[in-house]
């Protein structure tokens, strides 16, 4: 498949941009008009540029309101094109992008605009170019692509075809079946955009909200299967406005970008296997990736060795053991949970979570799938004999490694530590319910796309969660079997009031039991700093569902919070935060589903207020 | 006029809120439930802090879906309601809010609904609670104040009244006259929400782009006369759900919320004037302002005296004195146009403008109209016998002072340059055409209030601008004369790509002149560095445009930049940056009344590479 971005979906100048695309893989550009207006380099130059970089420029784009005008209007619209085609030649590219008139229209006759398409049409041939009609989902006149087809049916000039935009045509909820019916050679580009399903005008939805196929809500798999079934053999380009694309780094978004194209081209082939139809895109499948069966390990960088081991140990976590050749370290393990402590950094760093392990079916497979999808792998040195682990780098930087599942459910590796005979008995500890990561709010859709691609995790509702330094969006990832859940979280970007924000917002392990008053019996015993939960929550959650006192009683005691839907209840307690990583400890009953989602503003406004006393302390110190 | 205000608009803690309210100078607060169940302060403590404070606790909200329920949900909501009054009495606080039920209404009977709330308010009526029912715009069976009414009037209890919010009324399109047939003594609360009009789902609109009154669309003026003409006497509210509020610093919002309550509160008694109504809400008019006549002056601070003032000069200014008192003060001239150089800062601070002198016909009214909307007065000191001039701080940290106009047109201050003598007859610049001004983006709302409410500026439509580094938004502050123009860009909040982004992000003073090529000509010999403008821009130029070749490379020649529209023409060029200063002039023809809007991608882009070149300047060296 012929992988294309335009410009538009990239910050920086044009330069930057042609080079970020050439670095991702992509195989060519839509040049946007307004990026090659306000650069220096002439377009020889940025025709010498794309051909140094391997880049074709695929599509020139966008002329607008050419057509549906009167006679003079359109007089002064051709002289307006032929200035371009000009440029087109210069620039070395043949294909220009004319979208349905928006500003200008005054004529609703198909005749008459058949007849302006095949007028500039017949100049554009003159230079080569041919005219690729899109109806824009807001057009005066036009605004559905079936209509823009019997248009260019009606033009009947070969220099006049269509562009399909998944969004103009989604967007407005169109069946985009008939795109099987239009004649191949008529399809003379294809651009490709995803959305959220947002209710609001659908110029605001498309100019600030598009995001890359995988990241929103629209068929993009089935729309594929369309141009497949249509017999399409060009370019499938990215044309997305987003907001926050237009500020990340550019070299990111293009690696994103590309990505989205991979994996869609790896779905479409999969929903086309069997189907008797010949492929013209020529898709690739990627190998395949069976959705990880749990957590094989918890991977906590930390400067702090001591705090972090006593709070391991508090949660009943023991010392399994120290890695044979990689000094610093060390296992900590209850039942089949794991967590790796390395404080192989400089005394005082503070503690994160650096790595996730992940049990898949195939290893091998699954780090071939990844780097695929332009994963960057995550260098990793093996002693002689030791088990050869292999990961990638999310977008957040965490390290995502691929594990095997072993028959026996030990882990190969844990003969590194010494490690090799467990004992699941006396853990009140008995998985990984969910790891909550933080995202930087620019790369919030790169990582859904990250994880649904690389790791096969679907995205569920997401929803706002108020905290007092502002709201944090709360995105939950999931496997299908629910063994493996991520809420991502994305902090307020640049909040001004209190310090618990962005880079500091923190992230944190779940862990399950059956029995959280025991496990938290246990924590107080040896000395653990529970996050606080305030009287008034008791109260309200008495007022709120009617619960036994001696029951809200035992909870308050041990600072447990406590949610209930109708499938059943969810019991739980966090821990105080070490650099950016807590715990929370948690037990459901029942078919509750969720993750005490009405409970999260508690505990953003206990970290909150510590994170300000520790700030008013340090100030003060 | 009581002034309240809803904990949930502001940032941080239930306490740092309530510090906030108070010491902007509100009278009241709203309690939001969730501030306080997520507090550590019992109800009895915020009691005591309210008192402390000096605020009344005005409301308690909200109680959800109480109504429109059958009888077993309904007795767990009076159970759920009886635990509430319990806590307000603690709270001491008298009136709680009830929405119309928007997640478990079942019964569609206003007799019933009439019922319900007639039997709640007995309940609360053995506590000294009032009830104060209101209608969501997106309530399932009850979503217009009027209908509201009509369930309120049914219930008949003394204790069952109703609350009006001016976005739920508002936001729907509600006629709001009827408000005035409402008897005030069935009132019960006011809240106040303005917002800018957008085409999405109310429910999320409510919920994240509320605005504070006199930063939105929405006529709040006219709102509050309803709500005069009825009689009501309660406290007027601000309940805004704001996603930036919830980031930004407590104090501030704060201070904007008033202020935005000031301003409307002399706008609605302005607007009653004449009408012979009883005051019931005690509205009190703020000294009347007259929107400014021009600029008086415009003060750039700079740690680099020498290539500041070699920019003035080659724009054509010329030295008109130094201060008599303040050393490293000077005054350069040309025309009517004065720009002081403080250069009062240490050797090699960022150059950047900072203050602002307004012409307005009375000083002393300007200043006490901005201190009592909460402006804060910018101290500053005279020598004997020297002007007094008086400012206040803009959201943005600029000075904003308020200048005299004298009959002759010249300034009694520039006496103390030893510049009596003006010829303005070699001038070509001959007046400040605008001003940019760069706003944080949490305080874009503050900024508008500001000006509109301190300058009687008005906002017009806003545009986003497409740039290296993201979106700029672009919204122009105008006086009704139009002798005072101010565009304010936000920039992106946190671009990753380039550098050129936040508090980076140039201001400039655009400098009005009748010959921009003589203007052009002159700096050009005076060897002004210009901000270049690339080959591309002047071919698309004449494509778009049809211009005469000639004029094209005169435009070229001198880095000129061209906008027309309808009315006329407009053409302009901008210098290079100094710290977070530029200049540009214009020169406008016919009637043109933009800014070039579509040339400013044209400069972003420049200044961007020329950041991006900085920057691996530095990097490398």
């Amino acid at each position: 498949m012929r992988t294309s971005i335009a410009t538009v979906c990239l910050s920086g100048t044009l330069e930057e941009k042609m080079h970020a695309a050439a670095a991702a893989g992509f195989d060519g550009i839509e040049v946007f008009e307004q990026d090659l207006v306000v650069s220096p380099s002439s377009p020889e130059e940025i025709r010498e540029l794309a051909a140094q970089l391997g880049l074709s420029l695929d599509l020139y784009q966008p002329f607008r309101d050419a057509d549906a005008v009167g006679p003079e209007l359109f007089a002064a619209n051709l002289r307006r094109a032929e200035a371009k085609f000009q440029l087109m030649n210069r620039l070395g590219t043949d294909t220009m992008l004319v979208c349905s008139n928006v500003g200008t229209a005054e004529i609703d006759d198909d005749e008459v605009v058949a007849g302006q398409l095949r007028e500039l049409g017949e100049l554009a041939a003159r230079y080569g170019v041919r005219l690729a009609y899109e109806a824009l989902a807001w057009g005066r006149f036009v605004d559905d692509f079936e209509h823009a087809q019997r248009i260019v049916d009606l033009a009947d000039h070969p220099s006049v075809g269509t562009c399909l935009d998944s969004f103009h045509i989604l967007s407005r909820a169109w069946d985009p079946a008939p795109i099987e019916g239009i004649a191949a050679e008529k399809i003379f580009f294809v651009q490709l955009a995803d959305a959220p399903l947002l209710s609001m005008d659908v110029l605001s939805w498309s100019r600030h909200h598009r995001v890359f196929p995988g990241e929103g809500d629209f068929d993009m798999v089935g729309f594929m299967t369309h141009l497949v079934r249509a017999g399409y053999d060009g370019p499938v380009s990215l044309e997305i406005f987003n907001d926050a694309f237009r500020q990340a780094d550019v070299n990111r978004t293009a690696v994103d970008g590309l990505r989205s194209l991979r994996w869609l081209e790896d779905q479409t082939r999969r929903a086309l296997d069997g189907e008797p139809v010949r492929d013209t895109l020529g898709l690739q499948a990627l190998p395949a990736v069976e959705e990880p069966a749990g957590y094989d390990f918890v991977e906590i960088r930390t400067g702090r060795l001591g705090e972090t081991t006593r709070l391991l140990h508090q949660l009943g976590f023991a010392l399994g053991g120290h890695h044979q050749s990689k000094e610093n370290v060390q296992l900590w393990v209850q039942g089949p949970v794991r967590i790796v402590v390395n404080d192989d950094v400089p005394d005082g760093s503070p503690t994160e979570i650096a790595a996730l392990g992940f049990e898949v079916a195939d290893p091998d497979a699954a780090i071939d799938r990844a780097t695929r999808l332009a994963a960057l792998p995550v260098p990793r040195s093996q002693g002689p004999g030791e088990q050869v682990l292999r990961g990638v780098f999310a977008p957040d930087g965490t390290e995502v490694f691929f594990c095997g599942r072993p028959a026996d459910g030990v882990p190969a590796w844990l003969g590194e530590f010494g490690a090799d005979e467990e004992s699941h008995d006396a853990a009140l500890v008995t998985g990984v319910d969910h790891i909550n990561m933080a995202q930087p709010w620019q790369h919030y859709d790169e990582a859904v796309l990250f994880y649904t691609s690389v790791l096969a995790l679907a995205a569920q509702p997401s929803q706002d969660v108020p905290g007092p330094s502002g709201l944090v969006r709360s995105q939950v990832m999931r496997s299908a079997s629910g063994a493996v859940r991520m809420p991502l979280n994305v902090a307020p970007a640049a909040a001004e009031q209190g310090s618990f924000v962005g880079a500091a917002y923190p992230e944190h392990v779940a862990l399950y039991c059956t029995d959280v008053f025991a496990a938290a019996r246990r924590a107080r015993r040896r000395g653990l700093d529970f996050l606080p939960v305030p009287q008034n929550y008791y109260e309200d959650l008495d007022a709120r569902f009617d619960l036994d006192d001696e029951f809200v009683a035992s909870l308050q005691e041990l600072n447990l919070l406590y949610d209930r839907d109708a499938d059943g209840e969810f019991l739980h307690f966090y821990t105080g935060t070490l650099g950016t990583v807590f715990f929370e400890v948690v037990e459901r009953r029942g078919g509750y589903a969720g993750f005490g989602a009405p409970n999260a503003p508690v505990r953003l406004a206990a970290q909150y207020r510590r994170s300000q006393a520790e700030h008013r302390a340090r100030t003060e110190a």
